[in-house]
């Protein structure tokens, strides 16, 4: 095997393209592996800086940089599925980038991503692309009320959308959002959110962490708990379709999916995430490998780890102000991670804590 | 309370010297708790370097080198014992230095160890000083035979130790290692080896692993297993008497207490460690808080962490080619960490292994 398809031995140097907590957190997962890491980030405060002495402080158009960054590593990852199209197309042509540019594409834009899985027979929310406000009348009527009005790009931790509740609502929600592509998406009264990170090794093999059932508060992520109270049936069904999508993607790396679980018991993939996931926090308490250690493991073409679990557990994520409780508010049988963000501001994330159970079965 | 007493805050620097193994999963165990560190070694390829953009490259008796490092950060730490005791004296006139220059004192020399211990009423195989040839031939008719001379200083791994079978050993045993000063041990007929790894807070709080039952190989830690195939007697005495020791030290930070249980059942303490221990590795795969955690809380300031166990475990020692088994060879329920040293040479410790199994109580 050439170098580019066997596994990449340690002491190899991971590029990774975002210098925040899942770059960080990449980043001494990558060290556990004995691999070095280079960070490439325009924010010269990232918090992945503290943690490697290699990096790039430069946007992610500036193909000098880009191209030196290149030549430093031997594999690209990315911690944000956001990294621009260009950016990928031209370190690919240097180095493998993991996961691949198809899956940055489909991620990055909610129609293509909604359209994919549609294509794949994965059941998400009606859905329909909004050009004009006309469209967005007529769509109204065929998707009903209420309905959510969302860019296709760059939007998350709920920036970029509008809830339409009734048909008055229409206009404002367009002015707001246009002239950005859109997407109005049926309003999904769900019973809980869940999720599935799931990691395919470069052998094609795939290994799924179980469901972890999310709580959020102002549309940020506060909780993820393992196990997720679901039945088994739906907690299976979960990991086959991030297994599917995993594998529709051809996919190389960990990806994250969100699901909304229904009042009638119906799963729908919200959204999909194509890196590490806060949903799976959880993993790095409890899991024999987790989320950080698997991405590693995939991208550099090892066998991926046991995602067995030890314990049960209950992932918070500390928000702004929370994280000033640490240390002194620590609870027994927790584990604190904390970014090392330099300020905390209101609804940023500034670490998170595992509280560990005992150990009970899927629930 | 001052900065210097109360706990240090997220943020904060923490200096380390020594930049092997130890330091570097001090550092990143630092990472998960959101301080920055920096590392002091004279080795330009110390493999904690790859882990914080923070370093310095210097002698340990270089002043201004130390005077700036002491500068840099806010508390001073240690992954060896043998860092000399000029250079700790002229950091803790400048930042906290934990463990405190007793610690170091006592651990560096194998004779006022003993003593330690001896004073303390805590039972270690009989020794004796020796200053010459003469005080040889009396100790070994005093001691018995086998038993095993060792310089007081600087031996580890089975270096600087020659054991005495028969009396006409003696003569070229002392030819080898005088002049250094010396110490007589009787020779423990042992039936198994354990050790336990204690933390002692700022507060004087303490709490510790259980024990380890230890494998060695060529004089190298090759396996630790966890539980100990010890009685709960024996365990609950080697948690207490690690725990005493760090007490009477006044000890801030992890410990590790090396002990031989003879085959009458009796407890001598071994050696002592004040820093983190290749036998505590295991704690990082299944305890709650793990030993590199519980040091960075402990010289922070902060309450200790839960050291309770989710899984029995066997952590063994890549030691020299054995690294090379890693990737293709690592099996299930198996979590990998690796040094990043650029070269593996014979009897050099290149990373270890945790294999995890069920959880089952102490045995």
């Amino acid at each position: 095997m050439s170098r580019s398809d066997g596994p990449l031995p340690p002491g190899s140097v991971i590029g990774i393209l975002g210098g925040g907590q899942l770059g960080r957190m990449l980043a001494l997962a990558a060290a556990r592996l004995g691999m070095k890491t280079h960070i490439y980030c325009p924010d010269p405060q990232s918090p992945a800086f503290d943690v490697t002495p290699r990096k790039t402080v430069a946007d992610y158009d500036d193909e000098p940089s880009l191209a030196a960054f290149a030549a430093a590593v031997d594999v690209v990852t990315y911690e944000f599925e956001n990294v621009p199209a260009a950016a990928a197309a031209f370190l690919a042509k240097r180095k493998p980038l993991r996961p691949g540019a198809n899956a940055l594409a489909v991620a990055q834009d909610r129609l293509a991503e909604k359209a994919f899985l549609t294509i794949n027979r994965i059941p998400v929310a009606p859905f329909a692309a909004i050009p004009d406000a006309g469209v967005l009348a007529s769509e109204l009527r065929e998707i009903g009320l209420p309905a959510v009005l969302k860019t296709t790009r760059l939007g998350y931790d709920g920036k970029g959308q509008r809830t339409i509740r009734k048909r008055s609502d229409a206009a404002a929600a367009f002015a707001a959002l246009a002239p950005k592509p859109l997407v109005l998406e049926a309003f999904v009264a769900f019973e809980k959110e869940i999720s599935v990170v799931v990691a395919r090794g470069l052998d094609g093999k795939t290994a799924a962490f179980e469901p972890a059932e999310n709580t959020h508060r102002d549309h940020i992520l506060k909780e993820s708990r393992v196990p997720a109270r679901v039945s088994s049936k739906t907690a299976s069904k979960a990991v086959e379709t991030a297994t599917a999508i995993a594998k529709a993607l051809d996919y190389v790396g960990v990806l994250g999916v969100e699901f909304f679980l229904s009042k009638r018991g119906k799963l729908l993939v919200n959204e999909i995430a194509p890196r590490v996931h806060n949903s799976g926090h959880w993993t790095e308490a409890v899991s024999i490998t987790d989320q950080f250690e698997q991405h590693i493991r995939a991208i550099c073409g090892w066998p991926l780890g046991d995602p067995s679990r030890l314990a049960d557990v209950v992932m918070e994520n500390l928000i702004g102000d929370e994280v000033l409780a640490v240390p002194q508010a620590l609870k027994r049988r927790s584990r604190p991670q904390l970014y090392g963000k330099a300020e905390s501001r209101p609804g940023r994330k500034m670490g998170h804590v595992n509280r560990i159970g005992a150990k009970t079965g899927p629930k």
